[in-house]
């Protein structure tokens, strides 16, 4: 579902940007909005556009869209973004970013190799997967990654699995047997590291019923999801739910290797560390979306969109500051 | 300019809510989206539906959405979130949120009389005015209060006047004299407060000219702005500029004493403080947008929809903490 640019921008080997955005979701498109708004000379480098919006279907929580497909989000972020001029280059994975007379010299695969004043790091966090068979082939189509995203858009079915043990899962169950008829919490262990008072607000729920020890096997359906395979691991007994849905909870893997890689402080669970205003330890990189340390566990378009935002504001001070700020219509 | 709805919703007295959203801005509205989609039965209590955006014409900074006019825009939004059954209570100035019985009260001009569980205070800020002849005739229309939204708007244009001598004016013209010829910047002092690398960044213009111990006593215009009368205070001589806006940087006014009102801790500039959640001093009151202290002197319309999504998650948070969570769905 991922889109793809009709023709891959060539890059100059050597040539030089005010900002290299690393990242094409929500986080590094907004921070291309706004970088080519202070026209700074932009490019995003990126392995897909759209990010970790490609793994849904439809988008309702996006403030000023009722109800959008996550596809089109997409588009319409990503055409805002090049209406300024910006450049968006996918296919590309940034292999490394480095300090060179005072630049930032940045390499990535297909031969990328520029020259920047500024770096946003916006390459999100990879949720986490069950890698049962049916998870790829249902995604979006019944196979959710973020219950608070899409609860909405499951009201009125009548069952549902949730799949973790963590705060999300448990907010996503007692949030989603509001929504639906029937909540199924699958957890492989035999308690819940959640919070407590998010265990109680799920265990007073009359309509979730708990499989505790046990594990999804496999997901079935048709055009979309009809039924979840669970084992229990202490019985040795499968059932099959018949659901509508499945939401898949079990955390986020951010990027460390790469953050390591670069230089960039990261918090105890791995996202790096920003202050308000977007800024990494690195002066002149900053950070942006799932990526950061700043409001994890609401992982939203809307969030990522903002501190996409600020980092573009951002960068343009810190040129401004260090004298790099060249602005293509200056006279 | 501003949206009215067709027939204002009754409010029952001593009606119960979940949460009561003080303002109906961009922070206002993505709270009320967002509290909606948690089932929290909610609120907005608002003088006027739009804050800020009712300054403004047209918006291209707003993620998504490559140019839309700002009364469209405010529409989607109050549209998104009366989707998820909020209720929208214009023409309400709210004069006091108090604890009793373990709830809020929230009092408002009109005969409002409300009690909730948690508050969300989204009042953002009142733009500072010159107070001139053709300032409010002109608004939206060449006469616009934030140049790092408005600038690109005005790509190609022949000239422009900035008002103002702080960071924000500075910053306005630097921008502004890469998207028009020229930039007439007006400041009242002899001097600047702006940081001195913004000063010195202006300075570098040539196509930017400074009108020092100056002021805007008038603004001319026929279906737009044409002209601007500047009075310089120690030569005593009036020249008339003709250009195609007039950008007024002269700061925000927040709404201390409201704030003092209810118990909130401000900030040095009268903002509300609040950490990363939105949370206040006061537990089970939220603040957002142009309110808070976060993100001072780059206030956007995604920015103030993040922090309004983010304070409708913490209230969410909060009720379940507190067991005031009483999801309408619910069986």
């Amino acid at each position: 579902m991922s889109l793809r640019i009709a023709s891959r921008p060539k890059l100059e080997k050597g040539g030089r940007f005010d900002v290299v955005i690393v990242g094409g979701g929500p986080a590094g498109l907004s921070a291309a909005v706004y970088a080519s708004r202070f026209l700074l000379k932009t490019v995003v480098l990126t392995v897909d556009v759209g990010g970790q919006l490609n793994l849904t279907n439809w988008v309702d929580d996006y403030p000023g869209f009722s109800r959008i497909s996550a596809s089109e989000l997409v588009a319409r972020f990503r055409d805002h973004a090049q209406s300024f001029g910006v450049t968006i280059v996918p296919g590309v994975e940034v292999k490394s970013v480095m300090r060179e007379n005072g630049l930032f010299r940045v390499l990535g695969t297909g031969g990328v190799d520029v020259y920047s004043g500024s770096v946003i790091i916006a390459v999100g966090a990879m949720r986490r997967k069950l890698g049962v068979p049916g998870e790829e082939e249902f995604q979006g189509r019944g196979v959710s990654y973020c219950s608070i995203c899409d609860a909405p858009l499951f009201k009125g079915r009548n069952a549902v699995v949730v799949v973790g043990g963590g705060d999300s899962a448990l907010e996503g169950a007692a949030l989603l047997s509001s929504y639906v008829g029937r909540v199924y919490l699958v957890h492989r262990r035999g308690e819940f590291r959640a919070k407590p008072v998010l265990v109680k607000e799920v265990l007073a729920r009359d309509n979730v019923e708990l499989l505790l020890n046990s594990v999804v096997t496999e997901i079935l359906g048709e055009d979309s999801v009809k039924a979840v395979k669970v084992l229990n691991k202490v019985t040795g007994e499968t059932r099959i739910l018949e659901v509508d849905g499945i939401f898949i909870e079990i955390g986020f893997e951010p990027a460390r290797e790469f953050f390591k890689s670069i230089g960039l402080e990261v918090d105890e669970y791995g996202y790096v560390k920003v202050d308000e205003w977007m800024r990494t330890n690195i002066p002149g990189v900053f950070a942006a979306g799932d990526a950061i340390n700043m409001w994890r566990g609401f992982r939203q378009i809307v969030t990522a969109a903002a501190t996409g935002a600020v980092a573009a504001y951002s960068a343009y001070q810190y040129l401004i500051e260090k004298g790099l700020y060249r602005p293509a219509g200056f006279k």
